[in-house]
């Protein structure tokens, strides 16, 4: 039996028994038992960070699991030879789904609604904006994007997918644009969702050129990461009324007591919970069978960032 | 030429011409111009109420086109012989569209993410309610229903339809279920949406033993009318803790200040406004372009609610 690590008794229960495999609780802050066989780990989930090290303490391990697509602190810990997989996707539907709640609370007003409600007022009637007929921007295009797609898709929208080049289109939107096209298509749309990774192409990406291009009344939503928006050209715009945003992150974030951004008109802000519900867990312990399970009957794994074998 | 009435010259604009028709602007306030020769009349869409009455002032019509789904008011004024068409369907996308964004606020907790960012403090992390893997009962299947069925099922959800009466299923659900099986089905569901005309079978419908069928933790979202819930019930429940309420409609409607409904836990409230966006223009624009076309070519007309010919 090949002994696997997971990081609580709670996952073992959740996974069931894998043919082949040994399971065995290991939260990473010591040594495991029987550290000498234990041949693949799953770290624990949420506060890891400073416990990763601890990975030296499994000599023989062939893959780290990771249960978050972020693997960037795993892998500067990690000894060379041993192979990386990421969760990638688990989060595709919490995710995407908060892009859509985002949007329709912001569009409808319900800020507006909580804070009568908080005051026991009803607002007399008045009209709103709809989602429906909007023109949406979905910039960023790999498996949380497409996930925001398909739900958009039933809400009688134009959908327009950006991605960093160019390509062809899929069941959900006829074409995937190239962000270089970006300054023609912003002026043309009412919504646009943010959902690129962070990186050195991206970071400032929403600028205030992106933010003026956009047309009067538009809403920008960003469930990505803070960085990728300028917040100083953020609150300018938001503050001269011209447009509405919904946010999941920011930047900086915590975003701290008294900065501009919490008061700003139009805004409405979420604490970076695109991934926290209980749409993870279900769908990581379906990764974690797949992947174990592969791993046992030696066929080809998901998600792998780094080949067993290869260096750091 | 025949000669027909839009209650304002930016509904003419909108509709454009149509062959054989002239139209008019008549507000119902006082008599039309050109009296006798008025065939069609559409009558303003809000606060027409004490208007209707007037209809009197246009002896030749021959048929009453409204802007609303609901029609018992001009019917009640209406000559005998004088057709009626209602405009259902034309809030199908922004009523369901309510639903959705009801539902998803509800469950993410944005209300106390309201409440965190009107106080500028960011939240600590925690897990909430995702919408996906829920158990959705949609209870009303009518045009209404599909609309909202539809936006549902990309969230990677289970969906129940209930009707009146059990029949066959369609594109988006297997089957309808008949609104007795709900005492067995109602266990069995996280979410119920309730978009049931209000009529002597429906009022109350949802009363102490439909939410007490409720399992711990399900969230009754009410885009239907107020008089469809038990408000004391209701009440009841949520101040238990152990169900969420998100309510479009209310019983009373407007809730007057002070109500417990307003600050009882777990209930999300918007001010009836299922209907009142920007949603409904075009859509009404449409299907007076068509109920129009099709009476100036002779064709049948849909949504007739009164066949012109028949007494009242």
């Amino acid at each position: 039996m090949t002994l696997v690590t997971l990081p609580g008794q709670d996952w073992i229960d959740a996974v069931g028994p894998v043919p082949g495999l040994e399971l065995a609780v290991w939260d990473m802050a010591g040594p495991p038992e029987r550290a000498d066989e234990v041949k693949v780990v799953v770290p624990p989930y949420m506060g890891a960070g400073p416990l990763l090290p601890n990975i030296r303490h499994a000599p023989s391990v062939e893959l780290v699991q990771t249960l978050t697509a972020g693997y960037e602190d795993i892998a500067a810990v990690l000894p060379e030879g041993v192979g990386l997989a990421n969760a990638a996707g688990v989060h595709d539907a919490s995710t995407a789904e908060l892009a859509l709640a985002l949007t329709l609370a912001s569009l409808r007003d319900f800020p507006d609604f909580h804070a009568a409600q908080q005051e026991g007022r009803w607002l007399p009637g008045s009209i709103h904006q709809a989602l429906a007929d909007k023109r949406v921007l979905i910039l960023g295009y790999g498996s949380i994007g497409r996930a925001i797609a398909a739900r958009f898709t039933p809400f009688e929208v134009e959908l327009t997918a950006v991605a960093s080049t160019a390509r062809a289109g899929d069941d959900l939107v006829r074409s995937v644009h190239g962000v270089d096209e970006l300054p023609s298509l912003l002026p043309e749309h009412d919504v646009v969702v943010v959902i690129v990774p962070l990186g050195p192409a991206t970071a400032g990406l929403v600028d205030d050129a992106f933010l003026s291009a956009m047309p009067d009344g538009a809403l920008l939503v960003n469930v990505a990461r803070g960085g990728v928006v300028d917040t100083d050209a953020l609150v300018e715009h938001l503050g001269a009324g011209r447009l509405r945003a919904a946010l999941d992150v920011t930047d900086p974030e915590p975003l701290p007591e008294g900065h501009p951004l919490w008061s700003v008109p139009g805004v409405l802000i979420t604490p970076h919970v695109g991934g926290a519900s209980t749409a993870f867990k279900p769908r990581a312990v379906r990764l974690l069978r797949e992947q174990l399970g592969a791993y046992a009957a030696g066929r080809p794994l998901r998600n792998i960032v780094r080949e067993q074998g290869q260096g750091a």
